[in-house]
């Protein structure tokens, strides 16, 4: 999640929830998927200073094979529109997707 | 969302998560999804005060026939395990959800 753009904690729960549904439906949905579910479908949010390092984390994310879900805002309220405000990486195994975000802090 | 727990914005960004994608997995998949989806998948992150509040509105989403879905964390950080936390009503139709959350104000 990007901090810079001002936005408020339900704006921000929002779009992690966009983020979240979008990785569930367009995301692959065999084995990993299954077991992520059955986990609880644990997720953790992580934020990023503005838009060049969340693009630059998506092009990790992406160069490592993980799914990747980018969540443009519509710009209805508190941004522009189309803003890229997060991404979603996953679902898919710890093991695959923290070297990828180790080096973020927790929202 | 409950805003009694002291949740800071990262936990209540992933319960509301949790949320979106429980009413998307476990909600009804006809025509008033497909709606929803094709309309950017809106979301509207409303607050209650406490568990009493949550449970009522709860009550009366179930009254109304709207799909309901209550989070009830994990507990491994910040609130105890099995607190319900917060709930999504729907997918459904604005027409349907408002008369039940109107009285509610944004988080």
């Amino acid at each position: 999640m990007r901090t810079d753009l001002g936005m408020g904690r339900g704006k921000i729960a929002a779009q992690v929830a966009h983020a979240a549904v979008s990785a569930v439906l367009q995301g692959p949905h065999g084995a990993v998927f299954e077991a992520w579910l059955q986990a609880g479908q644990p997720k953790v949010v992580l934020k990023v200073a503005g838009a060049a390092e969340l693009a630059e984390l998506c092009g990790h994310a992406v160069a490592a094979g993980l799914p990747v879900q980018v969540i443009h805002d519509a710009g209805r309220t508190q941004v522009a529109a189309g803003t890229a405000t997060c991404c979603a990486i996953g679902p898919a195994l710890p093991a695959d997707v923290d070297p990828v975000t180790a080096v973020l802090s927790l929202l």
